[in-house]
């Protein structure tokens, strides 16, 4: 299991309604196949900046078969949006839990 | 409750050598006032970049009471050294759990 985490920035005018489309989102990424986790965090020091946090069964689940899923879309279709730079994604492996 | 997350890049040569005086690292954030939780995690697509994930009770219990703390001190002994750039600290509030 790794965790992808995606870095993304927003105008923080919109924070709300920005939250409540990730949360809509939420059961297109439960519907995919690897899925295990999802969380968003927000970055206290600038408040324009967030961290969606999945867990997945491999790096594949997230890059192969989500990506090429209805699911991916629809979540693009929320958030995107929102976005005001390209989102940035890095894997995460658990070293130390 | 809040999360630091303290991204680290050390030479990946030496990467058993770090993770192990971060698991030696440990019991010194543990035994701080406003711990909450520890963890380290590897970035596969760069594995000379790790994320620290320290949970704490607030900012301040991390960038007040840990940072002038012997913990910390302790800390910055076992790991500064395998730095190889200065590290970068953000603190996260859970908004999606």
């Amino acid at each position: 299991m790794i965790h992808e985490i995606a870095s993304l920035t927003i105008d923080p005018a919109r924070a709300a309604e920005f939250e409540a489309a990730v949360a809509s989102a939420r059961p297109h990424f439960e519907a995919a196949k690897g899925f295990v986790s999802f969380g968003l965090k927000r970055v206290i020091e600038n408040p324009a900046c967030y961290q969606l946090i999945v867990g997945w069964e491999s790096v594949e689940a997230h890059m192969v078969d989500f990506r090429a899923s209805p699911g991916f879309q629809e979540w693009r279709a929320l958030a995107g949006p929102f976005f005001v730079e390209a989102p940035t994604v890095a894997h995460l492996q658990t070293v130390i839990a």
